[in-house]
């Protein structure tokens, strides 16, 4: 006998269960009487309740912890634009995270449509049944505005986590890696190869943290200011990025650079590239499932710290780590957005699992599994968010 | 100590739980193992066997057992248009409901918007995440042209319960009505107080199944071909029905009437109109909470089969003998329309629950909780649309 590959086993897990969620009752319905309160005619003084208070649906509805997990399936995984009904899988994993880390029932919404302004005012449409938005697994630069005009647009927070996961986790593991080589000013030289929405996302929220020297690569070039070839986004962030002005390639970005965050493709980093960049270089190589370069590679060439997408090498940058405390914490504060601050602390809150006794090369991230995690970055999520809200309202 | 009344009750049940559906998980993640099958990487396999077969997502993922319970919140019980979010305790009961009676997965979904257009197109992007929609509580004459649409437009059933729901129960009520007043032929004459979504609906669906004599009566009058504030859909059933061609108002149409059919407005039928009917005549009055006449009044002026929509007398007339199973059926047979035959089928299925000794004036409709019920519409439902699909195949 042998033994069934991955393939096989989750085909067949998947099979056998007929997907991995289902919608379930959180009361009995065993006599006339049940009924009478969960359906009509008990059900009409609920609505009714709900009429005089509005806000009341949270808390007499599913809705106050209910999350869309909506995508329409143009950039799943590695696997590209697949369409919506083949993204179901993926996002139905994702409530099944939200469920068992952050209690959160989370619907996974796959759309027939690839029109901007369409999912828009979809997204926009269905805002009465939910309480947050995780937009997942859609293609830049689209995502960039579906993100932006939602969240200007509604009143329940709205979050793109392959932009802004990453990007947490990253923050996190950029912090205790510099503990680990005892870099800590925030003037390191960090190179991000590749930018699309992780890269962009990641440049800002490293931006907001604090650090000041960042350069993007893409498959165009160093993004530098003024490049023609720079689509709107990259215009954006060329104007806080690259303040030195570098042009040309990864080859010229990575000079003693301290700090390489690659969010690109397959081994596009060399040997040379790390022997090029400073002492103590810290390598967070997150392509998936192939890195820009294998962790072996890496440390034989040098590099202190290594992180890859991968969860059989040490380091494992995984979005797990940030959206389902992220959402609770957001949820429990009643939170309208998930701003950078609260971004920010999700990030710390990350780090701080990992004790200073315990860092270490190969800890500097904690495991995707870890229970603490989701507890910590919801707390330091929602305390986050009610400070901000007390200081929109002293200002106004 | 005095009784909580029902509302506070109703209330009380619902915030104590926070609502009435969660989302639940089919599968454990306790390790990494179990999280590389449910998510990356394994579920990347997953998503490509939809791709290659698309008709997998029906067995990969939730998709084949997931219906779609929508609302715009513009006709909820009899509380009228009272906007998406208070709409949604009525939904979640509809969930649960669906759960119960016929292990389906329902989605409550409450729209925030109004216009046709819109809500048809929402709907239609919606498609890869469900197998079923179930339109409810959306007001006449717009939820004529959504449900149209839609079926028109979607390769999943579609199926507005607040019409053909009512129709179905219905239907099976009157079969068994018949039987016991030993009228069982089918040119008995009907009358159907109230011209809206309900009424019109049972009006076809009773004419599909051979009912002849039929006249339906609104606010404005008895519904008749050529009058000039006739609707759409009035104009149209107008063709079919009334075929004497009565002017007037329910006091004209009631004449020598069989069968009374109220889904209109509470307190509108008299004793007179009953003592104007048929001997044994049969009266469904409908209106809910307050029917169109009490049960007490009928018996007394006469009648011999009175049904209502409450639970506190016999016969009720509950949505919830028919949806659970028919889309149970539906879903099984992977049908693409709930046809009429699937409908009546239904009926049928309902009315066979009560065996002909069992049959009595307080027994003609099953009980509401009645758990065979729903096993018996699903299987005839699933019958009749194999049935028709292999008409269908064998014509083309």
């Amino acid at each position: 006998m042998h033994k069934p590959n991955l393939r096989d086993e989750a085909i067949e897990l998947h099979r056998k269960h007929s997907g991995k969620i289902e919608v379930a009752s959180k009361v009995d319905i065993d006599d006339g009487k049940d009924l009478s309160l969960v359906y009509t005619p008990g059900v009409g003084d609920v609505c009714k309740a709900i009429v005089e208070e509005p806000e009341r649906a949270d808390t007499l509805t599913s809705r106050g912890n209910m999350v869309a997990v909506v995508t329409d399936g143009t950039a799943v995984l590695g696997l590209g634009e697949i369409g919506p009904k083949a993204a179901i899988p993926v996002m139905e994993g994702k409530s099944l995270l939200f469920k068992k880390f952050a209690d959160i029932d989370a619907v996974p919404l796959s759309l027939d449509t690839k029109d901007t302004d369409e999912i828009v005012s979809i997204i926009k449409a269905l805002q009465p049944s939910f309480s947050g938005v995780n937009l997942e697994d859609i293609s830049a630069p689209r995502c960039f505005e579906i993100e932006e005009r939602l969240i200007n647009e509604l009143d329940i927070p709205v979050f793109h986590d392959d932009q802004h996961g990453t990007a947490i986790v990253v923050l996190a593991a950029l912090y205790n890696a510099l503990k680990v080589v005892n870099k800590k000013h925030k003037n390191v030289k960090i190179v991000i190869n590749g930018a699309g929405a992780a890269g962009i996302s990641i440049a800002k929220l490293l931006l907001h943290a604090g650090y000041q020297d960042i350069t993007l690569v893409s498959l165009e070039g160093v993004v530098r200011k003024g490049e023609s070839w720079l689509n709107i986004a990259q215009a954006k962030i060329a104007e806080e990025t690259n303040t030195r002005g570098t042009a040309g390639t990864l080859d010229d970005a990575i000079q003693d650079a301290d700090v390489f965050i690659g969010v690109s493709a397959p081994r596009v980093m060399k040997k040379e590239h790390i022997h090029a960049m400073k002492e103590d270089a810290i390598v967070l190589a997150m392509a998936n499932p192939i890195p820009e370069i294998y962790p072996e590679e890496a440390w034989e060439a040098g590099a202190a710290v290594v992180g890859t997408g991968r969860s059989d090498y040490p380091n494992q940058v995984n979005n797990l780590l940030a959206f389902p405390g992220i959402f609770r914490g957001a949820l429990d504060a009643k939170a309208k957005d998930i701003t950078m601050k609260m971004k920010v602390a999700a990030a710390m809150a990350i780090a701080s699992v990992i004790s200073d006794e315990e860092l270490s090369p190969a800890y500097v991230i904690p495991n995707a599994l870890d229970a603490r995690v989701a507890r910590l970055v919801a707390k330091a999520v929602r305390i986050a968010a009610i400070q901000e809200k007390k200081g929109r309202n002293s200002v106004s």
